[in-house]
C-alpha cells in the first residue's frame, strides 16, 4: 500500500462540507458530421469501459473515515464505472445556462472517499445539438493543470480519428511520474510547495508555517519581509458548501490586438477584464472597496527565460494591483501592466529557488485559512486568484467530436469566494469563474462585465 | 434563535460523509389528460415561489460548522428557490431506470447546512409521459413519517383541484407542532426517543446508554435483560457515502388474498416477501448465514388498541424473525408470522411508557454504531429494518396529475446496509430499497426476487 505523502493528505484534511477539495472541467463537444443519436450513447459505453483503467484513476484512500488524515493510498482492481461515469441529461430547454446550472450542483458535492477520488458527466443534448462532459477530481490526486494535460492527452488534432480514449482509459506514458507531480502552475500547487518544504524540514503538517517563514526568509536574504495585504471585501469571507458557476469564451483575437496596440501582455488584458468586472460587480453590490484590490497570478518560472511553454515544474506566484479604484478602463490596464511588471522583475532577479520560498511566502495565508476565524479576523492576501492554464493550439477532437469550449472549474476557498480561471483553446480563452453560491450572488453577472471591460478597451486600443 | 434540542442536534451530530441522515421521497405523476408541454414547467414555477415558505423550511443550523454540534437553529427569511428546487432531466431512453439511477446519486449527496436542510428534483420526461419529484429532507428537520404526512397534505383526493401546495408553501396548521412532532413511526424516530429519554434525564447525549439501559430496565422491571443478537452478514457492514436504489410497486390486493387464505396479516407476507427476498439475495452472493436472519419492524403503539390509523405519537418496535434458514416460502410464512404474533404479545402486556423503554432497549445497539468499530466487532442487533409507513388509501392529485408512486426513500447505517420501506397508496404497496452501494452490488436483483417470493407465496395461498 503506497504511502501518501503529506502533500496529498493535506488536501484531504483541509476538506470538509464547506470547501470541497477537487478540480473539475466543463468541456463541450460539437457532434461529427452525419453523427448518429447513438454516437454520445456509445461514447458513454467507451467512457464505461471498466478494463485498462489507470492506475491513477483506481487510487482510493486506503482509510477513508480516519479521523486524523488518510495515510495510504489503496488501488481497486475494479471500478464501479457506472458510479464514476454518469450519464446525466438537461432540463427544457437545455441552453448552455441549464448545463451551468447542472455544474454549479455537481461541483458543490463531495467526492466519495470509499473510491478512486473521481467523477464524470456525460450529458447529452444540448438544443443546439452539441454535447458536453464534466468531469470532477480530487486535488490529492491530481493538480488542475495536470488534469488539463491529461484531458488534453485524450484528444487529438485529426478529426478523423477514432482511437481516442478519455484520460482514465489511458496508458501512463511514464509510470514513474503519477499526475500530480507534472508540471504547470495552479494556485493549490503553491501550498502543496510550501507544505512539502516544511514537510521534509520538520516532518508534520502542524510545522507548516514556522518553518515555511524562516526557510522563505533565509532564502531570500532578508529579516523583513511582510506578509501581504489586501482590503476586504466581500469576496473575502468565509464560504459554503455550494457553488454557482459560469463560463464564457471570448475570442482570442480580440484580447490580443488590445494587447498589441497597448502594448501590454495578454495577461494583462485580461486582468483589466477581470478588474473591470470586478469594479461593476462590487459597485452593482454597493461593496467596493476604497483602496485597491490585487489578484495572485500564478506563473510559470519559464517566464523568465521567455519560454511560451509551461515545461517546468516549477511554479511562482506573482500579486498585482488591479487599479480597481480607478474608474477609466486605460487606466486600470496601465496600473496592471506596470505592477505586474515590476512583480515579474523581481521574480527575475531570484534564483529559482528563492522564487519559489518568495511565492511559498506570499500564499502562507492561504495555508493558514482553514484555521477557525483566521478568515474573518485577518486581511486577505490578495482578493482573487486569477490562474490562466495553456490548452491546446490547435482544433482538437475527440472521435471526431470537436472540443467547441474547455472551462476549468476550480474551488473557492475560505476567504477566496471567487476564483477565475481560464484555459486557452484555437482561437478562444475559456473563462470559468467558480464562487461560494452564498457569499457571491447573481455571479453570472460577472461574464456580463467581463465583456463590458473587454469593449471599453477596445475602444481605446482595439 | 430557538435551541436545538440534542434530540435534533444529534441528527447532525451522528451525519457523516458515510451517513448523510436525510430521508427522500419518490414520486411519480401521471401528467392530467390534455395538460400541454408547459405543465412540468408552470409546476417547476409554483415550486420556486419563495413567498409564504413555511418557516420549518426556511430553518437551518446557527453554525453549521460547529466541530462539536449545532445548538441553535436560525430561520432565515427568504430561500434560494433555484438552490432548493431543481429542475432535473434523465438521460435517454428516460425509463424507471435511469430515474432510479439518478435518485441513488442524489440520496448520495449531502444536505449544505448553511442553508434550510431539504432539496427537491422535479424530473421531466419519463419516456411514458409520465413526470417524477425526488424531495430529501434531513431527519434533525423531519422525520420519515412525518415527511410522508407533508406530502400527503400537498396532496388532493379532487382531480380538479388547482390550488395545491408543495410542503414548503403549505401553511402550517398547528403553529405549535413542528413536523418532526407529529406521530408515526419511524426506526430513527426510536433512536430519537432513546436521546430524548437520555437528555432529559442527563442532559447529555454522551450520557445516552447508560440512562436508557437503566430506565428500560426499571421500566421492564428486571435486571436481565439481554440485548437482540443476529448472525453477522454481509448487509451488516460499516457502509460507504454512496447510495443504491431500487423501488416498485406491487397490488395490495395480490399480498392481501395470500394474508386472507394463510390467516396472517398483510405485514406478515410482506415481510415474508423481504426474508424470500434477502435470502436469494444472499445465497447469489454466497453469503446466506446459518442461522436465521431477523428484522427490526417498527410498529405503532395504536396496533395494540387495534386501531387501524397511525395516530399516536409513540412509537415501538419488535424484532421478527425471518427464517431465511427454510427453503419453503410457506414455512417462512408461517414461522414469521409466530414471531410478530408473539413479539406484539410482549407490547401488549406492556404499558405504552414500557413498550417505549423496551423498544428503546431493542435499538440500542443502533445508538452505539457512530462509535468507530463497534460494527465490525459486535453481532448486529437485528439485519434489517422494514418500515411500512402508511400513505395515502385513495387516488391523490396534485393540480391534476395522478400520484402514480411514492417510494420512500430511506437511511443505510453502519451496520444496516440496507433498508427497506414501503409506502401504501390506492391499490398499491410501493417498496423503496435503498442500499450502500459499495457493500449491496446489484440491488435491483431485490425486486426480482421480492416478485419471486410472492409468487411462490401465491402458489399455495393466492
Amino acid at each position: 500500500m503506497p504511502f501518501m505523502p503529506p502533500t496529498d493528505s493535506m488536501f484531504l484534511l483541509a476538506e470538509s462540507r464547506e470547501h470541497p477539495m477537487h478540480v473539475g472541467g466543463l468541456q463541450l463537444f460539437e457532434r461529427p458530421e452525419g453523427a448518429g443519436p447513438e454516437f454520445v450513447r456509445e461514447l458513454l459505453e467507451t467512457f464505461r469501459t471498466s478494463e485498462n483503467v489507470n492506475p491513477l484513476f483506481r487510487k482510493r484512500p486506503a482509510d477513508p473515515v480516519a479521523a486524523v488524515g488518510s495515510t495510504w493510498w489503496a488501488t481497486d482492481d475494479t471500478i464501479d464505472a457506472e458510479y464514476h461515469v454518469r450519464h446525466s441529461a438537461l432540463p427544457e430547454p437545455r441552453r448552455v445556462r441549464e448545463l451551468l446550472a447542472a455544474t454549479s450542483l455537481w461541483h458543490g458535492s463531495l467526492l466519495d472517499r470509499h473510491r478512486p477520488l473521481w467523477e464524470c458527466h456525460v450529458v447529452d443534448g444540448l438544443q443546439d445539438g452539441r454535447f458536453a462532459v464534466y468531469t470532477k477530481v480530487h486535488h490529492a490526486m491530481v493538480d488542475g493543470v495536470s488534469a488539463v494535460r491529461l484531458m488534453r492527452r485524450s484528444l487529438s488534432t485529426d478529426p478523423s480519428a477514432t482511437d481516442c480514449l478519455p484520460p482514465w482509459l489511458h496508458e501512463r506514458r511514464r509510470p514513474s511520474a503519477e499526475g500530480e507531480e507534472s508540471g504547470g502552475f495552479a494556485p493549490l500547487r503553491l501550498a502543496r510547495s510550501v507544505a512539502r518544504t516544511a514537510a521534509s524540514t520538520v516532518g508534520d503538517v502542524a510545522g507548516l508555517v514556522p518553518a515555511s517563514v524562516r526557510i522563505a526568509a533565509e532564502a531570500i536574504g532578508s529579516n523583513d519581509l511582510t506578509l501581504p495585504r489586501a482590503p476586504k471585501t466581500m469576496l473575502n469571507v468565509p464560504v459554503g458548501g455550494a457553488r454557482r458557476f459560469a463560463a464564457q469564451s471570448w475570442e482570442i483575437e480580440r484580447i490580443k490586438r488590445v494587447a498589441k496596440s497597448s502594448a501590454t501582455t495578454l495577461n494583462d488584458v485580461v486582468l483589466a477584464m477581470v478588474s473591470g468586472a470586478l469594479r461593476d460587480y462590487l459597485i452593482e453590490n454597493n461593496a467596493l472597496p476604497r483602496q485597491s484590490m490585487t489578484a495572485m497570478v500564478p506563473v510559470s518560472l519559464s517566464l523568465r527565460s521567455g519560454s511560451a511553454d509551461a515545461g517546468g515544474n516549477q511554479v511562482g506566484a506573482i500579486i498585482v494591483n488591479l487599479a480597481t479604484d480607478k474608474d477609466d478602463g486605460s487606466t486600470r490596464l496601465e496600473e496592471i501592466a506596470a505592477s505586474a511588471r515590476q512583480a515579474k522583475r523581481i521574480l527575475g532577479d531570484l534564483s529559482p529557488t528563492q522564487i519559489l520560498a518568495f511565492s511559498a511566502l506570499q500564499m502562507l495565508p492561504l495555508a493558514l485559512s482553514p484555521i477557525p476565524g483566521f478568515v474573518n479576523a485577518t486581511h486577505p492576501p490578495f482578493n482573487v486568484i486569477v490562474s490562466n492554464v495553456p490548452g491546446p493550439s490547435e482544433e482538437m477532437y475527440f472521435n471526431g467530436a470537436r472540443l467547441d469550449g474547455l472551462y476549468p472549474v476550480s474551488i473557492a476557498l475560505d476567504g477566496q469566494a471567487i476564483n477565475i480561471t481560464l484555459t486557452s483553446r484555437a482561437g478562444y480563452l475559456d473563462f470559468g469563474v467558480i464562487g461560494c453560491r452564498r457569499s457571491v450572488p447573481h455571479l453570472q453577472r460577472i461574464l456580463l462585465h467581463l465583456e463590458t471591460a473587454l469593449a471599453e478597451l477596445e475602444q481605446t486600443w482595439g
